[in-house]
């Protein structure tokens, strides 16, 4: 029995998330991504004429790899601060640059800073693989973009639409969410170097009060650490208003897949679209015969986890104390990194599902004819309003001869599924296609990432 | 006794919010609204060649404002459909266009297109109500830009700000939320004319299949109404997921000004700085010396009232099935307006308290200087590391000599607020000022409508 | 155009909730209620031996009637204080009784004390709904209890269950919220005479530092209000702890409602069961053919806002500080009469709904019998482990055959629906009909109530 | 590195939480619990005559412990159903009781059943910790039931109270959550033995239609477990009402905390009660003066997040489907482990807190010195009235005196905290004593399992 088995291991590493978004928020990934930042702020310094040398930025970059987070963790118990903690192993790797690591900086510095490069790159991973998402959606959509089936409001028969559209509307969703962490990541600023409670304090005074090197260096690590600008203003921390934006923008991703998902659970009732299912696959241990979409199902459960996780982000915003309150950290710890694992596991599954789903035509076209008198209705009402009838009385009629079992109706000239098709080709003409045009490397790079692994 | 005061009436509408903001989401302004669309729809019917009117048209525009709501309860009595009932009402103040009214429409029609018409004004409301609040802020983030009082991380005393800083950085939140919502209108695509499930059948069939002419009258319908282009795709509705971000943009609003609404009481704890009180205002019905930060804390409640209904669109978009269900409709009816009118209130209330805010520069100094010690030692700090000390070691020997109260430091040379001032002003040079520049038509929009009653 | 409709109502009051929920939730039974504290007050004080008449008291008892809101309003625009400006409008009235109202009182002990009445009224009534729709349960589940049809699990055709028990389940969640609500009646204790902080200093003060009339003034007042005895311990306020256990309920209520709206939604898909439907009723005003749920998608909506309502009461609870923070009063006002008169109105649909419920025998028999080979292939596993076959080689070929379409069951000599019937009956006998006989009360009282208005 | 190291892994576990609480939720123990199930029913099976035998019981027993995760693991990827995979690796290791393992049960018997024993023991765990800080509590509320310091209301002074009143409110929330888990735990009946959709349909076919033996087995198999008597009525699992029952005990102990935690870091901010600290613990990477709340503000954010999670229940809930949705298993599968191990991080954190409180009386002195003129005002309003003056003209005299900063009172002759004192003692022998008495076993058990570890 090995010892993680011993203790809770949370399902998202071991079970529904990919290794590659596992391990961006792993110890190792952010003791590395911390180093760096350490390794940006002493190097710039240097370049600005503090009292640094090459040797001392060099100690410290042959020394950013040998992580021994048992050490950490000896001094964490020690001083009861995990950065500080952090420091101190680090400094014992390079003892040369001791005397001069962090210098200026405050524990926020670290973290905040890190964080920037790790959740961009988790955004921009569960933004490939929306684009692999959208990319089989597109596919998808086309090779169905004229197939009829019975619409479905109030989950009744409603007017005939395509499974083309069906899949359609889901895309132009997960399009819009897509768009959104573009939107949030060319608005991002990460907080560059603020000091203890964001006046730049520390550096007016190794800077002599010169004003414009304060400025430098701010721009200089996060132009490091591949952003443009820093933010212009903050407390010790960024404003945890970024937060909100970027947990929002995993929720509505988690919120568009569970309607998918939905629509998916109940398009297998009827029997007209089904989700993959594994030849040895076992649907219930009880009842042998049963085909269950658990995949969309584990997609509807995992959705609510992501949006219940992000309502924790707004109300640590809207709690925060003047310069900061701590009150963030441990909630931040949990959340975030969850948040992310839970869409990417949501991402890969959706994924998994569109690729693999199953169409049976003849149940689509039995459900079909099942309705169809009903829905030719629509179109007698507006032929006969055309040829002057009142469209409020042909309401009523119809109203009256369908609960009484008594509609008579011919067949309508025109589709019953008006212009769906043509939305659906003018949609991938217009907006999607375009978009995965611009997105063809992201779409790429997913195509790699996108776990193999069964739903 | 008024009837209205024998059942129960939102405080939102008599207490908190504004009357224009109230009105928006009257039953009256709703019902002039749906006619309007009504009108729009049979007009532009009419110049796309269906056998409608100019008289019948007119006959409809006479009508819109003859608005009678219990005549249109008692046709819902009947009929147990809102959309239904107002039709009737309309075609019976208007009965030569009854037969062609909502002609190839279906109850979505009117009312997410209306929608789009209340919320778009709603959000024009609050965003030039943002505006005010901004220019306060800038007013007052100039005018304290250098007064320097203490820092608080934690709650605990740490490096000096300035007055000037705490105000910029709630305007650098509330900036980012008006441009929220300036993004969200940019967004922003009505329903238009999309049918019952979302495929214009009814359209295609009046348009005898022409396919540019249901495209012509999706778009000029929208273009009536203010809008550039109408959504791609829709099922019998829009797709919720616009409400989210809708929703959300208000969510964040309320999250910026509960922050705000938390540092304003914690500062008046401190008694640095007060919200306005009047002359006559009664603290407590108990303790007549009290002078509470009433105003502050009930932005505090109210904001949390926005953040939990904003909830409401994430989980309803999240459950929809299929082409619609109806799910959404008593639960978007309380929620959306509710959330504009308590953002309404946390506006004019931010408003309010900025303009009358009082500050008591003998009480920050008296606090500054109580701490004064120990915020010299970063500078100290700072200044023995230039000098080749360890930055280690120093911060090692001042944690140990603050903690057994020996601790002795010279004054710095530099501004304990370091950057502070400039900070300040950098912002608002570099992105306030434009932005409110930008903005002044908003501005003055606004200032006649914020509330001038009390707090 | 009535002024109402000129500004925004909630719905809440106007088109779901009872009016007489909404009577308890008004500003004329608020006002009432305030004055009736008063009088409870000054009565006991009184009796107690502080200096007040019994004129005084009478005074206050011939003016607690006389309600002038416009002058409370004229009053509160002077004070900024809804407590301050009740009380001199009252005392307006009873000038006699003037110098002692409100004597050792704080505003909380009025808004508290008042609330409890308001509260448990309102917790009564929505008790006394349920006890009507379990009764209509009861005789629908017992009606149906040997009705067999399909059981659903992930929407999935599985083995059989009987209507009657579908609905016995309904009642076993709302029996559960029902006796919660009898729970937390039972351990809910009032405020009582606590005063500013909760020390009870003025009373002390009072009575002379007599610990033991400061204690049955404590209790009298309850008592007087019908409640045992007065929390131990309060701040300025009762801890808002009870309001989370209170809203939860309301929650609870909420959630088992929305499982049983999904549950009506998705039977009326496959047309098994129906929610009444009225005659002229128009299910769509494009597609004149349809019977939508629209009763249960009203609840499900409705259920969505009580839940998120109810988080407010956690939240606000979780960030009080000290004695009180004023932050829970502008969130109250809101949230916790909208969560009364949503759920009254959820209450009331789901007894129309289950009064009018429509049960189409003949549905029920044609999808049974679509499954029927499936169904009976568990006790056929059952059955041939009996005789010594492997539990684990039977799931697996019944698998596989029914994957591969050639499935060959033999039918069960056992109802495929199990011993459902006798569990409904069981669960009638034992717990449901005892229930409702201890509430036989509460029964009749909630079927004056029960609205008879339409869905 | 150590492999964990390179994955995400949930600080509850590694960070948070005890060990003893992550060892329930653990793969292990999951294991076990489910072979115990397995063999509570092979065995009261057997017992009630259907065709087991004792050495094929005895083999399960004997396989129990060996477990290998790994096993499982190849199992599941083949059958992509967990419990499957384990009934097979059970299976494997005891041939002999392969044919008759599962026999009747549907996975959310094992999985329900198991359930039922490893909450009870989380819960079980949860509250001997409250009752270990409800003795902290009890003993310093003792201690300083009669250290009089300034009262808070709107953070702002006002009439004092004592350091052991403010425990003492804890103290009363926590007791009311203790009873909270009694409560539950008394009313909690597990699933039992109901089948694949709550008939019992496959005991009554093993049982030959004998529905004595049904309820007999039904029965026995949760007294096996511990508990009294199974749920009444069940679909394939238990109503999912159960674990929003469950979910909000746990939210409401994270509230009652949070409360806790914002009351000890405005005190730490007064510096009249602080946290404790570690002698080598640095509050600050960058102003090592510092001392911050930073185990109270872990505790507001952990609470955050435990309220979050519960709403997943409700949400769950809330929108099952007929006999069960899946989409229940993976949000319970991470939102219920998580909200044990936070509340249990919090329950520890609280005990650590309170325990090492460090109370500065000579702060307390000097900040009711500050304020004694105001507070001594409402005793004399009081006096003043008792003697024959208006309360309403008195408050209104003081309100502007104090505004005008004239006020002039003299002493009180009783004490400013009024009766505080008292009911301390009171509530400490009439309901926190008493409940101590009656958990001594669980105090005892608490004290060992209490994390020596720092906070």
């Amino acid at each position: 029995m090995q010892s993680e088995h011993r203790h809770y291991t949370s399902p998202l590493a071991q079970r529904y998330a990919s290794p590659a978004m596992s391990h961006l928020f792993s110890e190792e990934h952010k003791a590395k991504t911390w180093r760096l930042i350490w390794i940006y702020l002493a190097d710039e310094q240097r370049k600005l004429g503090l009292p640094i040398s090459k040797t001392q930025v060099k100690a410290l970059e042959r020394a950013q790899d040998s992580i021994n987070l048992k050490r950490v963790a000896t001094w964490e118990a020690k001083l009861k601060h995990d950065v500080m903690a952090h420091l101190k192993a680090f400094a014992e790797k390079a003892p040369a640059a001791e005397p001069i690591l962090h210098l200026g900086a405050t524990s926020a510095f670290i973290t905040d800073n890190a964080e920037a490069l790790i959740h961009r790159d988790a955004l921009v991973m569960i933004h490939a693989k929306l684009a692999s998402v959208l990319k089989v959606l597109h596919d998808q959509m086309l090779k169905y973009a004229a197939l009829e089936m019975t619409g479905y409001t109030h989950f009744q028969p409603a007017q005939p639409v395509t499974l083309g559209k069906r899949l359609a509307l889901w895309a132009q969703d997960l399009l819009a969410d897509a768009q959104e962490i573009e939107h949030y990541l060319n608005l991002y600023r990460p907080l560059g170097c603020k000091g203890t409670t964001g006046t730049q304090a520390s550096f007016v005074v190794l800077f002599g009060n010169d004003r414009q090197k304060v400025q430098r260096l701010d721009l200089a690590v996060v132009r490091r650490m591949g952003f443009s600008k820093p933010v212009a203003l903050s407390g010790q921390t960024l404003s945890r208003r970024s937060d909100v934006a970027m947990l929002n923008v995993l929720a509505h991703i988690a919120s568009s897949l569970s309607k998918l998902s939905y629509d998916m659970r109940l398009m297998q009732h009827t029997g007209e679209v089904r989700e993959p299912f594994g030849k040895h696959q076992v649907g219930s241990s009880a009842m042998p015969y049963k085909q269950n979409p658990m995949a969309a199902e584990r997609m509807t459960g995992m959705a609510r986890f992501v949006i219940t996780l992000a309502h924790n982000a707004q109300w640590t915003h809207a709690v925060q104390w003047l310069e900061r309150s701590l009150d963030d950290s441990s909630n931040r710890r949990l959340v975030i990194p969850e948040a992310f694992l839970a869409t990417d596991a949501l991402c890969d599954a959706a994924f998994r599902i569109l690729s693999g789903i199953r169409v049976d035509e003849a149940a689509i076209k039995r459900h079909l004819n099942r309705y169809r008198e009903m829905f030719e209705s629509e179109a007698m009402m507006m032929e006969e309003t055309l040829k002057g009838g009142s469209r409020q009385e042909l309401h009523e009629k119809i109203r009256q001869d369908s609960v009484a079992g008594r509609l008579k109706v011919k067949e309508s000239r025109w589709p019953l599924s008006g212009a769906a098709e043509h939305q659906v080709l003018d949609f991938a003409r217009r907006e999607l296609k375009p978009w995965l045009r611009r997105n063809e490397k992201a779409l790429k790079r997913s195509k790699e990432m996108i776990q193999k692994a069964s739903v």
